[in-house]
């Protein structure tokens, strides 16, 4: 029995020019849309995450509450639940899954919205990391239908130094010899584990480590039962080529390349209409203000708002620093309430 | 023709309990030294370098003037110059060469020191990251023979979340599986370059990379011929057991981990009564001006200086971003004319 609906793209073509035949988007709702269609929220997942990992932002006693919003939580490309490596039928899948950008994903959510429920307008697109990359195109692709847009420890673009940092995470995991170039038949558990614990000191500040939040807020014993249960244990628990499928997407994400706006990112942050909080968090090794404040120069209708905590990455999302996520909340209620 | 000298330490015992026999430790000078033997410095190599790669910031029109100093580089254990896994016979070579710390290598380089010079007093000891790393060891260990020191973009103890992105650079390179638990015969290449990768991303700023300096400072094409040339071709130059054997000098470096100041940091930090300019780069990844501020407040005689670059680690070494080097010189000469 699983929680969320499928629904079928028939067959589609990726920006890459590559098919993905019959097509899946993977997705779950919360709450009623209501009659006038003018009360929904899209919020798209994370790197790695699926839709359930998602609701730790849902709930009646929260913004995002379902007895006021129909909100629905599309599946990315490649997480495993939507089309995927893992679950695409030869020739297309494993190793050979086409490579989906931001773009793709965006613009078959565009269709569930559209096509399965009819809705016309969005109250609110939020989400946290690549959910925030998947926001931003949201705004730029979507103008007259997105009201506003809330994207948190993401951009609208991959910066640079973020590419480079995915580069480590990916040489590490493909340097174990059982990924046999994506060929596997048992998931290379060095590669995960190695991948991992790369991931693990950019996910989090310098501070958070410094002050031992790893003991003290998240219960582990000491720093090696972080890394092992913690770290490993979440990458362990996914597939390797879906993994590089998302890494692949958030690479290559930039509201900018795509037919509408050719590139030129100016012009494509310049025409998000939504009204927009954007919430990087100080302390974020990978998302730094710096480029949220381009963003927002850029965007008409926008406010930065740096969240200032030692979490990092964390601040957000996905669950795990509670103060945060109040400031995050609120910040959410405000920009509905606007 | 070596550039360098061997200095026999003859059989050694590390920390750690297990041997070198017939331990060297390479080293070469610069300058002669002077009759009152008052005009020494020390300045150790950094993660992966020899001697030669410490010569940026030696010279006639430099702080450290071989006119005037007698200038002494050490290589450190495990840097393929000094004994290391890659020149040491068996059965101590290779995988099963003993694990040495700050506190060995610091040790030895005090009986090269004395013994062979027979110098009693060091102007100045100075080096960057790990060079800086004994640096402080110097100041603890031998605080009346030490009269300045000037550690850079290094720590007198590795913080937590430095620790883990080391295990990041470690796993990726054991992820190979030519890295045979490091019983090769050839290179682990895959894996060196998977860690060089990882390290690419802590090694200069996310500022450095959004301005594109590895392309308008540093003359590469390319992102990607960047990581290539720069980067790999780094590790690609080096033995993987050495270059494991100095990481977890790194990773286990600490002024108080030792039988003088039994694990008591405060203690070993206000020992060091050397007049000090430390100075951390305010875009470091690893080594962020917060620890040095903690090492600076527990010194009784240390300035905190901190670099204003967005070269990252890359501030003051080794020799790529000269604006940086001139204020790190100008530093060295006022320290040595106090």
């Amino acid at each position: 029995m699983s929680d969320y609906k499928i629904f079928s793209l028939g067959d589609i073509v990726l920006q890459c020019g590559l098919r993905i035949p019959d097509a899946k988007l993977a997705y779950k709702t919360y709450g009623t849309l209501n009659a006038a269609k003018n009360n929904v929220i899209v919020y798209p997942t994370w790197y790695s995450g699926q839709h359930y990992e998602n609701e730790w932002l849902i709930g009646e006693d929260k913004a995002l509450d379902p007895r006021k919003y129909f909100i629905i939580v599309p599946n990315m490309f490649c997480n495993g639940l939507s089309s995927s490596p893992s679950n695409t039928p030869a020739p297309y899948g494993k190793a050979r899954f086409p490579n989906a950008t931001a773009y793709d994903n965006v613009r078959m959510q565009w269709r569930l919205v559209t096509e399965l429920f009819g809705i016309e307008q969005i109250a609110l697109v939020t989400g946290w990391s690549m959910g925030a990359l998947q926001t931003f195109h949201w705004g730029a692709l979507y103008p007259e239908m997105v009201e506003r847009i809330l994207p948190f420890q993401g951009t609208s673009k991959c910066s640079r130094h973020n590419f480079v940092f995915l580069e480590g995470v990916k040489a590490a995991l493909t340097a174990d010899a059982a990924f046999r170039d994506g060929w596997y038949d048992v998931q290379p558990e060095k590669g995960l584990r190695a991948a991992a614990r790369v991931y693990a000191g950019w996910g989090l500040s310098q501070t958070f480590y410094r002050e031992k939040l790893d003991l003290e807020k998240l219960g582990y014993a000491t720093l090696e039962d972080f890394l092992v249960g913690f770290w490993e244990g979440w990458l362990l628990s996914k597939d390797a080529n879906n993994l590089l499928g998302m890494l692949w997407t958030w690479q290559n994400g930039d509201i900018s390349d795509n037919e509408i706006y050719k590139g030129d990112f100016v012009k494509a942050l310049s025409s998000i209409r939504a009204k927009a909080i954007v919430m990087p968090c100080k302390t974020d090794l990978y998302f730094p203000p710096e480029d949220s404040e381009f963003e927002v120069k850029h965007m008409p209708n926008a406010e930065l708002r740096v969240v200032d905590s030692i979490w990092g990455h964390f601040a957000g999302g996905p669950g795990t620093s509670p103060v945060d996520i109040e400031v995050l909340d609120k910040a959410l209620r405000e920009l509905l309430a606007s």
